[in-house]
């Protein structure tokens, strides 16, 4: 499952800020990647080379967030490719693609992991008639690039949404869309860090996000390791400081946009929007346009997967914590309304209400560009 | 820290609702209660004599719950002065108050402790010209009376909440405003209770309760164990579940409530308060007169407790779940502001906005009665 680093780095020592999220070592053929499931009690950099290292870190979450595992199976893919040992495009190909099937099994819903694996398989299938070394050549540079759009994007997202806020602002989040979750930067922390780079002092607030906890565990992390001002909150508590007038702006990632806007993400979201509307502080979803689904109308549409009752019952599987037997709901993600949203944030601009031209215009931008 | 019972009940045996939260065995002068903090994994019976064992039971939330706590104070301050050796009353008196003071330490800012203590003193004070083993026993009839009383009490907020619902309807409640808080029926769960008694069907949906976990260890534990149809859910997960169309009413307790209806509440309330009118479902805030203070003129006026960041940080002390030196804002309670209650639900009739009038006439109403 990936030999540890030579060192096991303790935060306090380093700033995770300093770590890609993944990244490839490509002299010494390694895939090296932050270990989500140690944090945040210890910053445990992983280097993978095989195959079966590779699925496993995707498998165990160790490496997490739709645009990182997309870009660790960019530099995955073409680090098997690299280990294919033949001249012969059509042997290459079966291999690549005997590879390519293998990893896409480690999570088979996760959008992004096929999405990445399909990219690179066009690279080879475009490049059949050219030499197999030159081929993975060319796998490495659209590994690269993968990574290099990531980044691109979420910078995009940051510039937009720090125009929203002000130096000094409250800022609330509700789970993990951060750099943990993507190569750099992450999508609703995208304006945290750019601000935090040009002194904004932004006051954020982490929701602790039940019941896996991602915001107590990534996020408040990511962002404590970064020198931001941040403070970890109970869900419940949101309405809490939105009433001290402590939130000046609620930023947020998203799985899935639909056409009207609606928008799913992580659980609890559509609670921290509706607190939101009620206390006046506006609510921004940050969308690459990858996420936002035109062929999707509406909210109503998307479907929400059930997760088991033991994540709500027992932390970590190992404390119970309800009573045997009792019936839990555990939808892992909810659905937020588009009349709560104030403005979803892209890589090509900021869409306001109605949504449905709105995101449209979006897309006319990114066909232009 | 007092005796187990003779048999130690698991919940699946034996029906909770057939245990007192607090009762008075007089034979063997002994206070006998459900060790709550054995909850929800065992039913255990504990009884208490000394002063220390009653003390103890306090402190460490073996009982709880302000209604709760005044009666085991009750029964507790009884069975101490049933052990006063003496026929004359200066010494009866001086001895009384000495353990009165102690239980009072128990939980200094718990109201209905020292409440119940004086009105326990306030017997021994106006009959000081009886013998003592006649105060003794009139001393019994009050401690019986704080119990009755706040049996008549929880069961005329359930027969006024009931009057607000259907049968079928969906209910969620938040924290734990139940039995276990109470000797009967509760206050948020009391129209529960009475609507199982008639054959309501209710679907009820129980907030876990961050960061403490009341909702998931004791209220879906106590509603579990009487038979009622109840799910557990993350507190995130409210708007999700009024999405559905499943939840017809909120039924909450309160801590205080302000002459204006701005209500203190466990932290959360104000969350599924915001939400609850979003999505149109009505929230009443079930409260027994003596939680309404008039002289509270808005919530703003309420002090809110903070409480140690390792409540969020650390399940049960155990497993560390944020990073280290995390900064961490803890409030024990929130106000939900009056405009998001659909009716406060007392036991002399249900007030409606504006609650400045209606409080003012359910207090005329009680003075009357």
């Amino acid at each position: 499952m990936g030999k540890k680093s030579d060192t096991e780095v303790k935060m306090q020592e380093k700033n995770i800020m300093d770590y890609d999220t993944v990244a490839l070592d490509d002299e010494r053929s390694e895939l090296v990647i932050i270990d989500q499931t140690k944090l945040p009690g210890n910053i445990e950099i992983i280097r993978l080379k095989s195959a079966e290292e590779i699925w496993n870190a995707i498998y165990l979450l160790q490496v997490r967030g739709a645009p990182a595992i997309g870009v660790a199976a960019g530099f995955g893919i073409y680090l098997l490719a690299k280990q294919i040992k033949t001249e012969d495009f059509d042997t290459f190909l079966a291999e690549f693609q005997k590879k390519k099937d293998y990893l896409n099994s480690a999570r088979p819903t996760a959008v992004n992991l096929s999405w990445a694996l399909n990219r690179m398989e066009q690279v080879v299938q475009k490049h059949r008639e050219r030499p197999v070394k030159e081929i993975v050549g060319l796998l490495k540079a659209e590994a690269v690039e993968i990574q290099n759009e990531d980044i691109r994007v979420c910078k995009a997202i940051g510039e937009y949404g720090l125009s929203l806020v002000k130096p000094g602002d409250g800022i609330l989040t509700h789970c993990n869309a951060g750099q943990l979750a993507t190569s750099k930067y992450g999508t609703a922390t995208a304006p945290i860090y750019l601000g935090q780079e040009r002194g904004y002092h932004f006051r954020v607030f982490a929701d602790e996000t039940r019941p896996l906890l991602q915001g107590a565990r990534l996020t408040a992390f990511e962002l404590q390791s970064s020198g931001v001002d941040v403070t970890l909150i109970c869900d419940n508590m949101s309405a809490s400081v939105m009433q001290k007038g402590w939130i000046n702006a609620v930023f947020v990632g998203c799985d899935r946009v639909a056409a009207n806007g609606d928008t799913a993400n992580k659980i609890g979201t559509s609670v921290v929007a509706a607190v939101a509307k009620h206390y006046g502080v506006p609510v921004y979803v940050c969308a690459p346009t990858s996420t936002i689904d035109m062929d999707t109308q509406t909210g109503a549409d998307i479907h929400i997967e059930e997760r088991p009752a033991e994540e709500v019952t027992e932390m970590w599987y190992k404390e119970r914590m309800a009573p045997q037997g009792v019936k839990v709901y555990n939808p892992a993600f909810d659905v937020t309304d588009h009349e709560l949203i104030a403005g979803i944030v892209t890589e090509y601009g900021i869409a306001r209400a109605p949504y449905k031209e709105s995101l449209k215009t979006i897309f006319e931008k990114k066909r232009r560009q």
